[in-house]
Parts: structure tokens; C-alpha cells; sequence
């Protein structure tokens, strides 16, 4: 698998301010924070994108998300919050080894304390092309 | 807990798209669609937000994700994609009932097709103030 900047942070080979670890998950801060408090939750395991994450890795990292929470949320005291993980370069990520954002959201700070901004676009919903899109979904889930 | 317009939802009540389901995980199609196979990944278990979820729920949560996003890649053609989580209704939550949207992305489209649109306004980072933040966060994880 290819190394990128996380390898390095969780060999040491960089320094970062940890802030959880265990067998399968390590979890550090953002020095690019879009708020006070944002947190990079990140598997040990390499990959790239979550579709090509083990079960193993994304259960365990599911797992220690509601504890990260808790205590970013009691450390900060931030209220709201905002999980984000991007998936390709056109989703927003940087670096191509899997991470989810934990961003405290403080509504009333100036843009680049404030959280996360987010464009919510809906668009329209057409029940029967969606029925089917739903039945193609879940037969590859049932491989 | 509060019943919302997701147990009714999982109950059968309120008719949905569904594309998985297991003992403590339901997954269907979002009608108020950011793109095309935009689909809400949601634990059986009551919780507001995923602070005050089960490790358990969230775990299992966390390990259908790849499996969920390889489907919804597949069936749409999707190459991109952010999964999103939102806390608390400064945080856009609009359901108070925890859930992960998987949002593929089509950077080509026109917005309300494209997907998820983010603005990422990053702000400054004091070593030493992050040092000892780390170390409050990691200090609630430890208990």
C-alpha cells in the first residue's frame, strides 16, 4: 500500500497531538482545523477510500466514534458537530489514506473558527426510477 | 426516546427505499436527494446523535459502511463520494435520530445533482494550545 503523511504520523516519523489509539484506530488533531477541536479519526490499516476498507477496520473506527465525540465535545465545549470522510479527489480528499473528520461546530465564530460549511443542494426524487435504483443497491449487497 | 419520522420509517409505517438491513443497522434511499444514490445509513437504536449512541450500534454501523458504499458505487457509477454525519441542528441535523449519508459525487453535474458541496475554511493552530487540548481529549477517552 502506498505510504502517505498518516504512516508517517503514526510511526512517529512526524509528530502529531494524539489523541486516541488502539489495535486497529489512531486518532490525532488537525493542524488544519476548521474549528477548535477538529479531529482526524483514521484506521491503521491502509487504504485509500472506505469501499476498500476491511469490516474489521471500519467496525472498529465506528466504535470509538461516539467515545472521540464525547470528549472533543467535553474538551471544547462545542454543542453540534459535524462526521465528515471524503472519498476521491472530487469529494474533497487530500490525502488518500481513509479518515473521518470530527469538526466541532461554534455557529457565532468567524468563517475558519466556525465548523464546517455546508452547500445542501437537493434535487428531485422520482419514486419509480428510485425503487429500482434501491432494488440494483441492495442485490449488490447481497452479492 | 423520541419517535421520529425514522421509526416510522424502519417500523414500515412510512414506505421507503430500502437497500439493507441487520439486526442493528437500516440503510434506504434519501427522497431529498443531493445526487443520485444518496442514501442514509441509520442504527435501530434510538440516539439522537452518535455521541450518545451504543459503541455496539455505531460499530455496526461503522462495518456495513464499505459494503453499503461498494453497492451504491456500483449501482450508480458514482467514483467519488462524502459520508456525512451531523450533530445537533447547528450542525444542520434536521432528524433528531443519528444518521450517515452516503453521497456520491458527480463533480459535472448541475448543483442538486452533483452531491455533497463543502466550504473548507481552515483557521490557524497554536502548538501549544493544540498540545494541551490533545492531551483534555485524551484525558475524557481514558475516563
Amino acid at each position: 500500500m502506498t505510504e502517505t503523511i498518516f504512516t508517517k504520523i503514526m510511526n512517529g516519523d512526524i509528530p502529531s497531538h494524539r489523541v486516541y489509539e488502539d489495535d486497529l484506530v489512531f486518532a490525532f488533531l488537525d493542524i488544519g482545523p476548521l474549528s477548535k477541536g477538529h479531529t482526524l479519526v483514521i484506521p491503521k490499516e491502509s487504504a485509500a477510500t472506505i469501499d476498500q476498507l476491511s469490516d474489521d477496520s471500519s467496525a472498529a473506527i465506528g466504535r470509538a466514534l461516539p467515545r472521540i465525540s464525547r470528549a472533543v465535545l467535553s474538551a471544547t465545549g462545542a454543542t453540534a458537530f459535524n462526521i465528515l470522510q471524503n472519498n476521491g479527489a472530487a469529494a474533497h480528499q487530500e490525502v488518500p489514506h481513509v479518515h473521518f473528520h470530527i469538526i466541532p461546530r461554534y455557529p457565532d465564530r468567524p468563517e475558519g473558527e466556525s465548523g464546517l460549511g455546508v452547500i445542501w443542494n437537493t434535487g428531485g426524487f422520482d419514486h419509480d426510477a428510485g425503487a429500482e435504483l434501491a432494488r440494483r443497491i441492495a442485490d449488490e449487497i447481497a452479492g
